[in-house]
């Protein structure tokens, strides 16, 4: 290793000032920060930099060797990110949406110019999952990973659940704290976890699924009823992101709120905190824990992502690559369910498999029923409009 | 990838039975055990495979390509790995004592023979933390990694502080359950631990520590007294072992059993379980957690290692060879400790840098005080001669 990383810096919001501040207070040999492109120049930023605004003085500048994207919209990081691996410039992002939607044009472009992309800071904050699946869990062995893959939500959540506050102002406080995206609904409504767990679908099981085929859905109509139904029973409301294989090959995927009891070790991962649980056979159930959003957990991620670039180290898509028999996704799978809702909602809208509790009163009327993922997904629009909340409720 | 590995398997204990069953029953593409060595090639196994008693057969076979190194024997581990590397053939050991005297040398071997050696299968069973040392903490963050790296010792204390069992039951049904190495004390005395951390030493930190040097304590002398003591804390006793940089880049390590309060994560790693925290700057504390003993989950970990040998991944050893200021060995730190004692034992033994309680009674007697590893390290043999138990036991 006698490289020098002498990176061009795309983003300084929340981790791109996190990223400049660690390689500041924490100097890293041979990572720099030569040039940082921003939208508007003219703020104060209140550091000594060389700041631009313009992408191409980062392009054209003959000492940059390494891009670092850390901006909020997809569309511009895809086209800064393509641009990299087609100049062959080594480039780390961490824009999940982008990655989501674009994984497959990405490793293609990879391919072609010979390039590395790494992104194990979108996946999830400190947690190096993305690496470990492709290092570590890259055999047969592999049959799930589930967890908690957004902080923010889980964040609310705790404080509900364990401080009993209430829902707004749980929600208040999280965006004090920094930890909700400027759109708050990708992270309540699990938009960002199912940006995520598409990734980790690629590096686990070597299968991409458009987001748009995997049913999400998140804790925005959670309402008091919800959570005191959760508390009767023993349980929390977590919002889990899962990607299973299961044992006839096909590949099952989902973002919902789960009514989790006691005994699961994502019972415990309390606030901001992102917890994996990764199955397989023979090693049984591993769990990673570790801080899922804010600026310095994210950037310590990134930083993991560079120093990883100056031994050459890609991911080898190993299992996308070379798996001779790939599962096939699927929604056509069944599963225990609570549904709450409040008003006259015609219920017609799910094709319930079976029925087995049923619950009405004025206000607050639920089922805990058999329902399909494909069913699910297609009455998504509808339940959303009509405040329906849904949790999985494993009879475990 | 199109390499095929043709392994030679030392030993066919618990975890070479395992791996041969893995690999029996979820078949890995281009991987294949080809001979086994074994000591007593007489004895009937049950199962169908080219066994020999003699390493030369292995070592002769020009179709052998790979050395899956598995024996409990650390000075024949040491023999067959270092041939195996002269040779040029890549191995994979599982023997913690044997790296923990011999990395130096081995990491030597494999410089000068361009040979690759890997062993994630060694430190934490199916936990693949030398994996996340080596490369996703490779940067200077890190600050410490502290946790439960004997699984067996671990089923014991959990057997004892959450089913009420005595001592000498919950040490049978650990032997019944194949936890116990073939020499108990190995486990129960911290020594496993300690190999376990002076490897994990070397990939955190980059520095070798000779085990010898390292204070370590088990849990043998452990008592209902301070099971009752720990209990009246809301504590639990854990045996723990603990690597870190201290600011001033002095490396402080040990294993010694911990009185261990609710609010850590290691409270919680119950039975055969390891648990790993790794704290760094910015990214605060992570946590892995998974099964740390037994022949599926070990196994499990080695073929991960025989997985990576097949995209020619190699460990680094990035801190070791790259970081221009490597922290410095020292047991010359001092902190608050349980000391019990049952007899008129001479505490003049160690000395007390503060006492700040002190209890007698007839039969127990137990001292809170600050004590440094070095004056523990001294009196190591005679404390243990006197039965006497000792926990950190943190303010927190």
């Amino acid at each position: 290793m006698s490289k020098e990383l002498k990176i061009g810096l795309f983003g300084f919001g929340t981790v791109g000032r996190g990223l400049f501040e660690l390689l500041r207070d924490v100097p890293t040999a041979n990572v720099n920060i030569k040039k940082i492109c921003v939208r508007d120049i003219t703020r104060d930023r209140g550091i000594t930099a060389d700041f631009t605004d313009s992408p191409d003085d980062i392009f054209n500048d003959p000492e940059i060797n390494f891009i670092v994207e850390l901006i909020d919209d997809a569309d511009a990081s895809f086209d800064i990110v393509s641009q990299a691996l087609t100049k062959k410039l080594p480039v780390v992002t961490g824009n999940k949406k982008m990655l989501a939607h674009k994984l497959p044009k990405l490793i293609e472009l990879q391919k072609k110019y010979g390039t590395t992309l790494l992104y194990d800071a979108s996946a999830c904050g400190s947690i190096p999952v993305i690496r470990n699946l492709e290092e570590y869990y890259d055999n047969d062995l592999l049959i799930s990973v589930k967890g908690i893959l957004n902080g923010s939500s889980n964040f609310i959540l705790s404080k509900i659940f364990n401080e009993n506050m209430s829902h707004g102002d749980a929600l208040r406080l999280a965006s004090d704290e920094g930890f909700l995206e400027s759109n708050p609904s990708l992270d309540l409504d699990g938009w960002d976890s199912l940006f995520k767990l598409v990734i980790i679908g690629v590096h686990a099981f070597g299968v991409y699924v458009d987001p748009d085929k995997v049913f999400n859905y998140g804790i925005t109509n959670m309402n008091d009823d919800d959570i005191r139904f959760s508390r009767e029973k023993d349980r929390r409301i977590k919002l889990v992101a899962h990607v299973e294989k299961l044992a006839d090959n096909r590949l099952v995927m989902c973002v919902i709120p789960q009514l989790i009891s006691k005994n699961k070790y994502i019972y415990s991962v309390e606030d901001e905190f992102n917890g994996v649980v990764i199955k397989g056979l023979f090693y049984d159930k591993q769990f990673m824990f570790g801080r899922g959003a804010g600026a310095r957990p994210t950037s310590s991620a990134v930083l993991s992502d560079i120093t990883a670039s100056l031994y050459d180290y890609k991911y080898e898509y190993k299992k996308l690559n070379h798996s001779s028999s790939l599962p096939q996704f699927s929604d056509d799978i069944s599963f225990r369910l609570y549904v709450r809702y409040n008003g006259p909602v015609d219920l017609g809208l799910l094709h319930f498999d079976e029925i087995y509790e049923s619950y009405s009163s004025k206000g607050y009327n639920y089922i805990v029923s058999r329902v399909s993922l494909k069913s699910l997904h297609s009455a998504r629009e509808a339940l959303n409009a009509r405040k329906v909340f849904l949790a999985a409720y494993p009879a475990d």
